[in-house]
């Protein structure tokens, strides 16, 4: 492949490296593709100024943009992994093909949209109230890290129950763009106040798993 | 089409609404097509139940089962929503086609990601602070709402900044999954706090727009 590189406007926030992490398993499964990071400061809300409005509407790192196709952009940190896994990983070796795995597809999204809805947005939440509030509210911070245990827990039932070792595909399944945007979120769980992850042993091993990996490794 | 009905587990919050909302789009695009609505109580926490989870390890609805291919299971609203248009929506009436229309597929996914990851979650904690929470806490009900309106100002720029009449699509854009996926929780604005639509023109025009359409009126 002789490819441009993408431009990736991030910061290394657990969404931020959502994005590092499959771009880094991309390049060394297929040589030739590579990005360049451009940094974008969220502590001085660069991201809320008129030239990145531009790019992405919601003022939100990070934002892709595809200098191989007409500078297209992608914003959303799940639509950026779904648009990079459907144009670069051609051998569908971290996701399914849409009509011919149809099912599996299926199961990735519905992994991907219940991280990016739920593990995503609540263990914010929980971040928020447990580190940057100005106040301290006790209801607030067991709200949000009790929802972000109950979450948790439901990547369990997945994991351990289903014996697996990645949330999609047949069987134990493999890594996939799902793997791939949850588990930062889950990486971080000490910044919220959840110190442990031993209650969930299923999940424990698959951080352990994802930790592994070279790919997973660097885009950290 | 001769199809079975699919079975919808499901209940009349915003996010049961965003699947009948398409459910009854499609019923009126293409005859033949029907569902079962299966209503869960979850004021009694039916959701919660064994038998529910092992459709749904998350323990929400709405849940579908497709009947038509071996009782296929899909949960969270917005992989619902795309699986149906995947399936069921072969003119892509009410979306895009994956491989020959790329760009407007992924726009079309941003903005679900964005409701999915920004309205939906961000008004949930609106209505929960300002309606359910037993104790009143000014600081969490006006982070939420704030939020709120600002994720409505991110979906004006889309409409009125940009002159469309839907989320995706070019032109002008045509009615999508994008927009069903949003429209349920901006129709219930006035539950969180937040009484008029009057800030936001283009948001306002469109909550009009879509409520005009037959299936629209009847899923909500």
């Amino acid at each position: 492949m002789s490819l441009r590189p993408f431009k990736l406007y991030t910061f290394p926030t657990p969404n931020g490296k959502k994005v590092t992490v499959f771009l880094e398993e991309l390049k060394l499964a297929y040589p030739g593709l590579d990005y360049e990071p451009i940094n974008i400061d969220i502590s001085t809300n660069v991201q809320k100024e008129p030239w990145f409005i531009k790019l992405n509407p919601n003022g939100r790192i990070p934002v892709l943009v595809d200098t191989n196709r007409n500078d297209f952009v992608v914003f959303e940190t799940s639509a950026i992994l779904l648009y990079l896994q459907q144009h670069y990983d051609k051998d569908n070796k971290f996701g399914f093909d849409v009509a011919s795995e149809a099912n599996d597809y299926s199961e990735q999204l519905q992994w991907m949209f219940f991280g990016h809805g739920g593990v995503g947005p609540m263990q914010g939440q929980a971040n928020h109230f447990f580190k940057f509030a100005p106040e301290k509210i006790p209801y607030a911070i067991k709200r949000y890290q009790d929802e972000t245990k109950r979450l948790y827990g439901v990547l369990n039932i997945r994991l351990e129950g289903g014996n697996r070792d990645y949330l999609a595909g047949p069987g134990r399944g493999k890594p996939t763009i799902a793997d791939f945007s949850i588990f930062p979120w889950v990486l971080g769980h000490a910044f919220c106040g959840v110190e442990s992850l031993d209650e969930w042993p299923g999940v424990k091993a698959w951080v352990a798993r994802l930790k592994e990996r070279e790919g997973v490794a660097k885009g950290i």
